[in-house]
Order: C-alpha cells, then sequence, then structure tokens
C-alpha cells in the first residue's frame, strides 16, 4: 500500500453518485427546476444529471426505488495504472466484486463495497461533456452554459455515508483507496470515532464517514453540491422557502472544512447540501485536525446550530421522516 | 410653491414608466426571461409587467413602437390633496395636457409634459397588487414569490433623460413636481450644467436630467431596476454574456450615488441598468453635491470606465446604434 | 395631529442614541475597534461615535454607568416649524419634560419620556460633520472615509425598545410623533399586542417596542447598526468569533423587515445588532403587515432560529446576563 | 521525465516568493496594514509574510533593493524523494545553481534558474507557522487568527513572470518542474506563444509565463493573493481608493481562469493582484484550453477591460512607471 515518504494520488475525484428516489418526478423537479442542474440522458427508471460546471456528462443519477438513499458512488482514477492498481488493493480486501462495462457516461468500471456495505465503482475512462449549442457556454474553459435558473449549483463537491464503525470505514478509505484524512471528529477522550472527512487531493473532503446512530449500514446523510458564492447559499434558502423545500440547518459556517452550507431536503427524502467556500489543503503534510466534544461544540462555527434531526435522519430512513418535511412539494407549474 | 421653511414630499414615488420598443417579442423576452420580472397583464401593442417586490400590479409598460425610447413617466403622489396640489402647479406652468382616465393599474391621471417634452403623468389611485396563489411569496411582507429565474430583479428604481436644457427640467422637477435636488455635475466654471439627480424622499434619485449632446429632445439615456446584493449584479453579468445580451458598462461603482452598477441593453435599444447599494439621503439639509470636472473624472469610482457610447447613445438612436449591439439576440428555447 | 387625509412626515430620521454601559473602555474597544466607528469626542463620562456614513458629527453616545440600557434616544425634525408642531403635541400629552440647550452635536432640544419612560429628545439643529483631513473620503458625497478596519458599519439605523403596553407607546408614537406604523406582531387572535415597528419614512423601521417579558419598563432590546452588504454581516461574524465576542442570534434573516442580521452582545451587555438589507417602503398607502403566532414563527423567516434569551434578555438586564456572555472580552493588544 | 502514462506530482504548491521594493517602508504599509498580512520576521533588509491562511511560517519576503520586482521564487514539493526527483531533473538542464542551507522558514533548498533567468528555489522542510497566543484563531483549523484590518488576504495564490521566450519557460515548467499546461493565449494562428498558465494541481494555476512586449529578461508580471469572496474584492476597491493605491484595472473576471479579480500597485511599483472564484481542475484528463485573437479578447469576460499598461508595465520597469502611479502613497497616520 502508499508509501508513507512517497505519497502517491491514485483516486482523481468523485465521479459519479447514484441517489434512489420514491419520487422521481418531483425529485427532478427539485434537481433540474429548484437547482438548476441539466437532465442528460435517461434510461430505464434513471435520469442521468450534471452541473453547469462538471467536466463529465454526467455526475448524478437519478434512480427511482422504494425508498430513498445512495446507489452506487463512483471514484475516478487518475490514469489507467492507478485504476489497476487500485482494483488490485480492492481485491486483497475481500470487498471487491467484479468488472462492469460501465454505466452511462463512462466506460469499464471495478465494482465493490465499502466495509459498511455502500455500493461503489472505481474507473478512468469517462465521457467528456460536449455541449449542444443552445447550452454552449460564451466561455471558452465552461464546459456548459450557466444556468439562469434556480439554484445553479456548479459541480458536485462531496457526500457523507453513515456507517457502523468509522475506524474500518476509514482505514479502507485511506489505505485502499488512497485518500486522506483531513478532519475527524473523536470523543470519548479519543477512544470513540465519530466522523473522518477524507480526500484525494487539494479538495478538503469527497467522501466523510459519520457513526450511524441508529446503527444501520449502507445509509446516506447528505450529497453535496459546489456553487461559487456564499450569497448564491443565501439566495438559495429564498429559493427554497418560496418553492416549499425543507431547509433542516443553515445557512450557516461549519467549524471543520470552514464551508458555508444549507441543508435541504430533496422530495425523495435525501439531505442535499449546497455548499460553498472552505479551504484547500495544498500543504503535503497537513496535519489531521481532530475535534473532541468540547471542540466540536455544535457542528458549526457561527450561526443555526444542527438540530437533533442532523444526527437522527438519513436514507434509508430508519422510520418516517420528521413531521416537517413536506411530502408534497408544490411542483413548479411553468 | 413649496415653502422653504416647510419641506413638503407631494410625490411619493416613481411610478410607472413606459417603454418603447420596435422589438416588443425580444424585449418581452429580456424583461421576463433574462431580468426575471413578470407580465401581467396585456392590451392592445402593451405588455404590463412588474418586479417581485413592486406593490403596484405593474410599474413597467411595454409598448410596440417605430423607435425604442420612453413613452410616458407616471409619478405617484402621496395622497388625493397632494396630486391636487401638483396639478394646480403643473397647470401655472402651461406644460399640462389634461385629465386622463388612467391606464392599466392606476386610475385617473394628469397628464403633462417636461419643458424637454417628456410625456408625462401624475397620479394618486393606484391597484395594489394581488399575487395570484401560485405566485404568492411565504413572506407576509413581500407582494410577491421572489423568482428563480434569470437576474430577479425587485422593482422599480429610476430613470435617466436627457434634454436640450438640463436647468430648465431641474427647475420644474423641483419648484414644480417638489423634488429635491442631491446631486449634480456643472462643468465650465459652474456655468454648464451637465446632470442634476433628483428625489422625492430618501432614495437616492427618482429621476435624472442629463444634457442630450446631440441636441435633441425626449430622449431617454436608461431605465434602472434594483435588485438587492452586489453579488446579484456580478450574476447578472454572466447571465447576460450567456445570453448574448450587450454589456455597455459595469459592473462597477459610480461615484455620485456611489452604487454598484450594469448597463446593458434590451433588444429594442433601451439602456437598462440593473442597480444596487448606493445610499439613502435620510438628512433633511443635505447640501446638493456638485462635481466639477476633476471630481467628476471618468464618472465611476472604481471599475470599467464609461465607454463613449454611454455619452452619445441614446433612444430614439440618433443614429444607428453601436455596431456591438446586438440586433438578434439569441431566443431562449425553453 | 396630522391630518389623516395629509400625511405630514415631521420626524426626519432617528437622531443620536445614548447608550450606558458599565464597562466603558470594552465597549468603547467594541464600537472602534470591533465595529469600525469613529469616537469624535469625549466629555465627562462620554465619549460620543459615529459611523463613516453618518452625515451628523455623532448619532452614538457612550456613557459611563452603574447599569447598561440605553439613555436618551433623539429624534431629528425635519424643520424648525416641524419640530415646534410636535413640541406641542408632546406637551397637550403631559410627557414632556422641557428645552435643554442641546447635546455635544447638536443644538437646543426638547425632552420627553414616551409612555414607558424610556428618556426622549427631538431637535432639528445639528452640526454637519467635516471630517479632518485624515479622514476624508475620496467621495466626495460621503461623510468620512470607508474605514479598513473590523465590521465597518456605516451608520445608525434603528432601535428597539421593550415596555409594558405596546398600544399605549405606538399610539404615542404614531400619534404624537407622526411615525407610520410598519409591522406588527399580534397574539391571541388579535388582542395582545406584541410589537410594533414605526418609521418617519421609506426606511422600515427607525423604532419598534416590543412586550417586556419581565414587565419592566425604560428597558433597550437592541441598537442597531447599518452596513451595506450581506456579506459583510457574514464577515462581521468572523470577526466577533475571533475576537470573543458573543453572538447571540444570526445571521440569518428576519421574515418581519426582510432583513440580514447578527446579533451581538457589547462587553457593556447591551444587544447590538448589524442589519442590512431588507426593503424600502415607498408606497403611501402600506398596509400594515401583521403577523399572528402562526406566521410570525420562530422571527426568523430562515436561518437561525432566536434563542430564548432574544426574549428573555434586555438592559438593564432584570437579573444576571446569561452565562454565555463574555464577562471580560479581550482587549485588542494594537 | 514524467511517465505520461503515470502522472506524478512532484511540486506540491507554490511556497515562498520574494518581491523587491525601492521603498519598504511603504510596501510594508501596503501589505500589512492595507492587504491586513502579518509581518512575523525581519531579517537584515527582508520582512517576511504570511496570509492568515497559509500553513508555512512565511510565503512572502519583502526586501529592499534598488529597483522593483521579484527575487527568488520557491516551490514546495510533495516529499523528500520528490524533491531529490526534481533536482535531479533540474540538474540535467543545466540551469541548476546549488543547495543553499535555506531561508527563514523553510530548511534546505536548491536554487536554479528558469530559462529566462529568474531566480527560483525548490525544497521540502518548512516550519509550519504556530501562531501566538494572541494571534490564535477560534477555528482549530485555521493557522492563524481572521484579521479584522484591512483587505485580510487569505494565502498566496499565484504569480505571472514575463519572459523572452514562452514556450521554453513553459517546456521548463512541465517537463522539468512537472507542472500541468492549464490555459493558453497563441496568436498569428497558432504560431506566437503569448501566455502559459500551469499548476501543480487542482487549483488553476500557480504560475503563468507571458511574452514580455519590451523583449526584457526575468520580470514579474504580478503577484496574486487569495480571499475568499468576490465582495471582500468590491471593498477591497474602497479601500485602496481611500488609501491612494493606484488600481490599475478590475474589479472584473478574467475569461481564462474565470477568476475575479483587482489588479492595484504596491508603492515599490509591483502590481498585486486580489483574486478569488475562478474553477479547480480536477479531472486528470483536462484539455488545455487554447484562446487565439478572437477568443481571448481584451482579457476580460466582462468588467473593465485590461489597459495598456497591463501590457506595457513590469517590474523592474523598462522606463519610469505610468503617471498614475502614486509615488507616494499616504501612511496610515495609525
Amino acid at each position: 500500500m502508499p508509501d508513507i515518504a512517497e505519497p502517491i494520488q491514485d483516486i482523481a475525484h468523485l465521479g459519479q453518485v447514484e441517489l434512489l428516489t420514491p419520487k422521481p418526478a418531483e425529485s427532478l423537479w427539485y434537481f433540474v427546476d429548484i437547482l438548476g442542474m441539466e437532465a442528460v440522458h435517461s434510461e430505464g427508471q434513471s435520469v442521468y444529471l450534471r452541473g453547469y460546471g462538471d467536466y463529465a456528462t454526467t455526475t448524478l443519477k437519478l434512480t427511482e426505488a422504494p425508498d430513498a438513499g445512495v446507489g452506487h458512488i463512483a471514484w475516478r482514477t487518475v490514469s489507467g495504472p492507478a485504476l489497476a492498481r487500485r482494483v488490485a488493493a480492492i481485491e486483497r480486501t475481500g470487498l471487491g466484486i467484479g468488472w462492469s462495462n460501465g454505466d452511462f457516461g463512462h466506460g469499464a468500471c471495478y465494482r465493490f463495497r465499502d466495509p459498511d456495505g455502500h455500493e461503489m465503482e472505481i474507473y478512468y475512462d469517462e465521457q467528456r461533456y460536449e455541449a449542444p449549442e443552445s447550452l454552449r457556454s460564451t466561455l471558452k474553459n465552461l464546459p456548459m452554459k450557466f444556468p439562469s435558473r434556480g439554484v445553479g449549483v456548479r459541480r458536485t463537491d462531496h457526500l457523507a455515508l453513515l456507517c457502523r464503525d468509522v475506524g474500518a470505514n476509514r482505514r479502507f478509505a485511506t489505505e485502499t483507496l488512497g485518500l486522506k484524512l483531513r478532519e475527524q471528529v473523536v470523543y470519548e477522550n479519543g477512544t470513540k470515532e465519530i466522523g473522518s472527512w477524507m480526500s484525494s487531493g487539494p479538495v478538503h473532503h469527497e467522501v466523510a464517514y459519520v457513526l450511524d446512530v441508529k446503527g444501520m449500514s449502507g445509509r446516506l446523510h447528505h450529497f453535496s453540491l459546489w456553487i461559487d458564492n456564499r450569497e448564491d447559499v443565501l439566495r438559495a434558502a429564498d429559493i427554497f422557502m418560496e418553492n416549499g423545500v425543507f431547509i433542516e440547518a443553515g445557512p450557516s459556517k461549519h467549524n471543520n472544512s470552514q464551508a458555508f452550507y444549507i441543508y435541504s431536503y430533496e422530495p425523495g427524502g435525501n439531505r442535499i447540501e449546497i455548499y460553498t467556500s472552505g479551504f484547500l489543503i495544498l500543504t503535503p503534510d497537513f496535519e489531521t485536525v481532530v475535534w473532541d466534544e468540547s471542540a466540536r461544540g455544535t457542528g458549526v462555527y457561527w450561526g443555526a446550530a444542527l438540530p437533533d434531526s442532523f444526527l437522527d435522519y438519513a436514507t434509508p430512513a430508519a422510520e418516517a421522516a420528521p413531521g416537517d418535511v413536506p411530502v408534497d412539494p408544490v411542483i413548479d407549474p411553468r
């Protein structure tokens, strides 16, 4: 596994994420009309979406399913040899499933599970997005025209997964996938690992593993999309309020990551974060920042404290979602 | 007319403005799809529009006409008696035309012209906006749902009119309408009045009169719409660029008014400003700020200098618009 | 009394506010180093302060006293005759105290109390601020150089006063002072007036009266200072956190006023709001917006709910301040 | 040399940059009082500075010299072996100078020149910043307290160097240092390389080489510092204007990099950019974006066009700086 003296980055970035929803039409309304994403393809029970700044053709797959949650989580490697190295490492753990011909938007991928059971994929070949004439940007270096509808999310940022054993999953992510550990929440005098935030490169985190307080497996805490400015997060709050989208927390500033965020629930029930700012980790000898009970506090630097549901609720839900989750969001009449 | 020791404010605010356009469909696209205004009514060759924060049912009337320019400019008074006082004052100037039954959205109005010939109206009775269910805001104090499309202008702010004799029009506005003089640009050792900015109350200016360098009469320099944040102006620049809307100047900060702005041309040719920030004039003994050649500089505090077209171009145009005005803006395919 | 058919605005704006503090040095550090205000004069136990955008020489008087709270609240009229009219009206209520020679920064003023006992003044003559060379702005229309230290508040905006009988004080403010009623919170089927927000002109409110849940008199809920951008409020939160200033609520968006805010406690114990955005009331026939229990909700449109202390705590304090109020803020070592 | 099939990132990030100034006191005022950087050390004719978000003890060395310009430019590697690999590669080019014991803040470094003669260094060992108590942040993951004075730059972002032969320097940077080519401006049907932007990882560019129109060698075009929000750039413009700092261009948005910026001259004459937003390059197969004459346009996406001085002026200056560069900026009297 990685030579400590020689950091190797085999994972390039978080690739496609698949979200499951029992309300596909309403969820599509949320991602397209409210968040401003673009639907590029549909196939079977799935619609493939993208942010205007994503380089890949698609980064979010929305699939109808009985329960909300995360389907697969795909990682892109920096090269073909890097893919081979990571597949070999995964196979050594016994968590590998096998090769697949790939999904819409990317080529052959190797399927596996993390120790908690979340379904994952790793691949290198990807279909670069080529915008149709009507969606071509006037900026040569922007893959797609900036949308003027809704929140206007730019690209996928990260996701947070719940699990039974944070340490086991954190070790898998760092030792087998080669991610770097950025921040941790560890309680009870360093004996209880509550959460670990990891990334392949300078982005603060691409995945977080957090303890599932319900003791369940394979659940999604939230999926996070990037926008460029904090004002856009404030504007998102207005848009959510005006369109019946439930805001769970924020706008506020995290203490870990320093990012500015708002959490809402898409109509299918998955928690979605709109996220910006924060900091890049450019230094190669960054020391993992560890927060204990007192340092972590309420999980925010300032602004709205995270509510109880932030700890209790995840998808698929252990029980019915909190009463204040709108079950029938108003569908935009346009 | 106004007792100097006793300031009386008879004009409440700038009311409805009518813009003329030779390209009504394209202009409507600009105001509705790009700026995010709402069309509430159409009648004859006109469409009636509003910003989400306007209290009146309509504040912008868009009328098909052979040439771009401003149709009528309507002022609302603070009361019925105030209307009577102002009408009497206007009639004493010989510039009155007479009473009209009013247009869509407001009641009886008195029509007149300013000394330069711009057609104006003054009225008190107005139709308050009542949003239909689908456009009702979740904020009790907001007349209409915040739009999540385009720039999202909130309300009318002001307009700037060109004229042959700034002094004559400024005196009419202050002495007959009762507006207050806020800022002036006066060149050639105080002998040449280039522009005067006036308002009825704390808003910095609701109308400006600026010298027409072409020596024409009755022309419009720009019509200005308010948004709440400077970030929204920056976002507007992106939206304009991506949709083929010509940006003439900005985003920048004015020196007079201190406001942050961007000027674009709507497809019909009228110059439209998106405007925010600036300052309120709350003090009752505000001293008019006068800028001479050196103080005025390029007309900006920082940022893009105003180009030559900003001085030369107005509607109706003296000649063909500058070559870089898009003649065929891309129509949003949605 | 004001003729209903003829709205007359005799009050120009909220003038000087005096805050009392048992910790004058620490409070001065808060207003000067943290908020970025300028100290222009000191006399006796008082220091006179101003924001860079205030037209008056001073708008905030900070006075050493055994307990925190508000000293006097001064209103400026639009003219001398307006002052005479308002004094006559006040005298008719029996709440008048008498003329005084005025304080630093303004001329003769008439002293009185509102029905709840808050000490007030009304005046017209005021000393316009003339910046010394080192504080002169490069903008002709800005009274003072924009400060590059701390939060950078621009000007006084409003204050909120607690009282035993909101209706009595609201009637005094509207009928005797001539303010206009903008928004109200009324509970128990319209029988219990919780709060009323009023202003002299387009500014949303210059004073609010809110029910004192402790049944005390003459207390201050908060004093509010304006800054130009919501980003400045977010930046203020960082500055407060880094300098040990207690943040009670926000950054969030109010539902009434639509403003974006953060509440902190200055070291003397007074609650100070940093405030921006919101809306202007330009329409002369604005209908007071009334919020009942369900519409008012937690008092925010989105973001951090207002905590219990927001209802319970005011100055002078009924009991010791909440435990989380820093008693010894770190003094800036510069 | 880098194996094409196996991208290896040996350079972690741009490390310390040394700027030369003939006006050390005034330049120090600019970086400390106006930009809000912290001076951590002084030695000989140099002062060592840092941004509040920099991990290294110092990232900017300001050295008195007869002429403005860039002293050395130091690159940090990801590890010791990476350092050895890069030194070997540099030595093969004949551009190496030799090992040095290192400067304040970092350990042994290898000195060399780029083909154009700019002095460079490469190192791995670095002194992590440990804030003194008074400068400790309340955020565990922030190296230093957020400053509340001036512009508040967070960290070094990049620099742009002028050179006689862009291709030669671009090849050195990509082939010998291992940077990746992100964007280029190439004129005259692809025959004339005007500029090339490169980075080691996801940051858009850490160095740009641009053709020196004066045909000189070793010059600096600009040094760029990051702040978190576009509003902070607008605020910087106000601060520059109020303090006599010359603004050459912006606030505007670049077309290449998509970043939002303002360029000013520090009193010593070096061009300094305040920079934010833009985009990260996370995809491993990013295709270099190439701009020709028509695509590049005026070099901005919107906003103020870049003036002639932006092409003509660099440090050391070929001739006297433009007349509008303030020679004696007002020194902050505090």
